[in-house]
């Protein structure tokens, strides 16, 4: 069978048969009209966007692709390997096959009849060897930093992105039940946390967590209990984990879960490549009292965060408010990690990324917006023994904010 | 209780209870040592190591993570977050505490005496925007690209290393047996290779499968049955499969998998960091003649390559005999991928990364070596109908080869 006419006549018919949503024009066309007024008001003529999840954004597509956008002519999409499908996947007009990086000004001149005198480019997260690359083919222009532009356009979601979110958070649901079900005494960290994912993935979740960074990696199976909650790793987060070995220190590991510890699920979700994150605690009986306590005082922190969500809220003042909340109920020395390790935020905002705008933390002074996204999760540390907290994604509406991760916000003890 | 304390008396030994090996001091040594003497090859009088792998490679921690190494004196390993875990995980002298980026200089002029005239960075992945800091914080350096010499030092596995790799091998046994036994008719793609990965991930598998590379992302459920097995997607490879969305068009999607259809099972395993990577064909029933005489002709291929392999074979002259045997065999147009998009590799060097030296492929003619370790991968790929193929992952020995993926290599069928 021809690959090409097959792929043109079956691919979209059968991806859809199993279940998947592609990006629509318009969704785009409201996007590059957005990141276009962004770029003249920066003086950026055009844009190379080469990293997967500003590509996929813009064009509806993550085959290894650049997307050229300039202020005025239709964006160009070159596509490195399976260009026909990209065309199934992109509803952008113009899509063309790149073989060598090297062709870019050509391609490029062809589209748009020149070249641009400056250039944006993702230099946030794009190797320094490229930047070179870039900076020979395109002599004459001006190489800037287009990524704090995209980075500003992608923090304010469309209800088509929070529906995504929205389902990214039911199949979380859909896992944190099922992980009810078949928690044991004597199953290892890794082993709960596994058939956890897969009850995920069974609903939809693609396994893979994104972070924009160089070094830093998220992933679904950070399930922690007793001591192992009480360790710090590599990411800035309040505990890590023990994790499975020196190569990957975090999250869950191979330590047996017992009866009555604390045990600390944040189980990350992916949809459509859009993100959902949330943390519950579960005991095998009754869960210690400190511990419940702890929760409690999470919660609490929680929902005051919550209370004060709208448009218009300082991201800065929010964490200090917890700061200050946490201290009043006694929680000020363990309230986000150990003393020396605490970290500074109480909330990161959550799209095709888990490290995307807004942040709630210090240094981060800046006002809520409707349409941002974020996930919200005080949590308590007490080393060698234990940590407890919760976590919900949210969206900032009109005048509050909305949960998108409708699970039971209860201690779930089997 | 004191989290310093704490880690410095019990992580160690609970760590171990649960099977963690730390590298070795000697292991460090000797990476350090051939890293030098190719640092001077190049006239490189120091190299900032920040990618994680490279780190880890070096130190033994994947702790948020810089290591200084300069010609003479110890290496200084500058820890972000938890140096208290950085000192129990690596076995170097001089660990300290980095609070901002802009103490590097000062943290290297009291460790070494002096600020380096040169400075090696790993330009092929170090975003531009860290690179204009480095510039910025080593006015008077020359910043030289120092990946190509710990690539090149990373390409040649030690009898650890390789052990590691034989460890992650026999997971990949262990998970293949279990999907022997849980496959069943009506599965989903994501649910079979989601129960297979948690079958792993009890065994030590570290869930993710690290590249080297901005975009391109690997992952452990390469689960394809019939029309998924001949899609072709994003990564350099024969095929892709479906995935779940458009955001991750790759891998095991939602179809249900069906009987006498060939499902190819690509299921790549992480320990303490190392990655094995192989691939075998299921079938629930018999797997129709098509297939069966597809993956005979891989395993003429896959077997004449490990005859070949040997310290002096040429890396591109092994890939170009496969072309003119899978020609002679009668699957020229089909084989690893469809007419227009058939991939140029048939192996790829596998360690920290699925992405090392050596790579069987055109354009890359230089010799094998001992203690280099690759995958090998032949594939023939049916458009519309699905694709066969056999992997497994080799070291080169001191006259030939010794498979380190040590599960049956005939079609399992259920």
């Amino acid at each position: 069978m021809n690959y090409k006419e097959w792929v043109r006549g079956e691919l979209e018919g059968l991806s859809r048969s199993v279940g998947f949503r592609y990006i629509p024009r318009e969704e785009l066309d409201n996007r590059l009209t957005r990141l276009r007024t962004a770029m003249e008001g920066k003086g950026i003529d055009a844009f190379l966007v080469v990293q997967k999840m500003d590509c996929y954004y813009l064009s509806g597509t993550t085959q290894d692709s650049m997307l050229y956008v300039s202020l005025d002519g239709k964006p160009l999409l070159m596509v490195r390997r399976e260009v026909e499908r990209a065309r199934v996947e992109s509803r952008l007009d113009d899509i063309v096959k790149i073989r060598s990086i090297r062709d870019l000004p050509s391609l490029i001149r062809d589209h748009s009849g020149m070249l641009p005198r400056n250039l944006g480019l993702e230099l946030d997260v794009l190797p320094v060897r490229d930047y070179f690359k870039y900076q020979d083919l395109f002599k004459d222009a001006t190489l800037i930093d287009a990524s704090p532009i995209i980075r500003d356009i992608r923090k304010i979601k469309s209800p088509f992105e929070i529906d995504l979110i929205r389902v990214a958070g039911d199949i979380g649901r859909k896992a944190y039940e099922e992980g009810r079900k078949i928690l044991k005494q004597g199953m290892t960290e890794i082993e709960f946390a596994g058939h956890m994912e897969t009850a995920a993935k069974v609903f939809g979740h693609e396994g893979l967590i994104r972070v924009r960074s160089l070094n830093y990696e998220a992933y679904t199976w950070h399930v922690l209990s007793g001591y192992t909650g009480g360790i710090v790793s590599q990411s800035d987060s309040p505990m890590g984990g023990l994790g499975l070995s020196p190569a990957f220190p975090v999250g869950a590991s191979l330590k047996v879960m017992k009866a009555h510890e604390p045990i600390l699920v944040d189980f990350g979700t992916c949809y459509h490549g859009y993100l959902a994150d949330e943390t519950r605690m579960f005991s095998i009986g009754k869960m210690p009292a400190k511990f419940t306590d702890a929760y409690n005082a999470c919660k609490e922190i929680h929902d005051t965060v919550l209370e004060e969500t709208r448009p218009g809220a300082d991201c800065e003042a929010l964490f200090h408010m917890t700061l200050r909340l946490a201290k009043k109920l006694g929680y000020g020395d363990s309230y986000l990690g150990p003393p020396g390790l605490q970290t500074r935020f109480i909330g990161h905002g959550i799209g095709l990324e888990l490290n995307e705008f807004p942040f709630l933390a210090q240094g981060q002074s800046y006002s809520l917006e409707e349409g941002m996204t974020f996930a919200v999760e005080p949590k308590i540390v007490f080393p060698g023994e234990g940590s407890a907290g919760i976590e919900n994604t949210v969206v900032v509406t009109r005048d509050g904010c909305e949960i998108l991760t409708l699970l039971e916000q209860e201690i779930f003890e089997v």
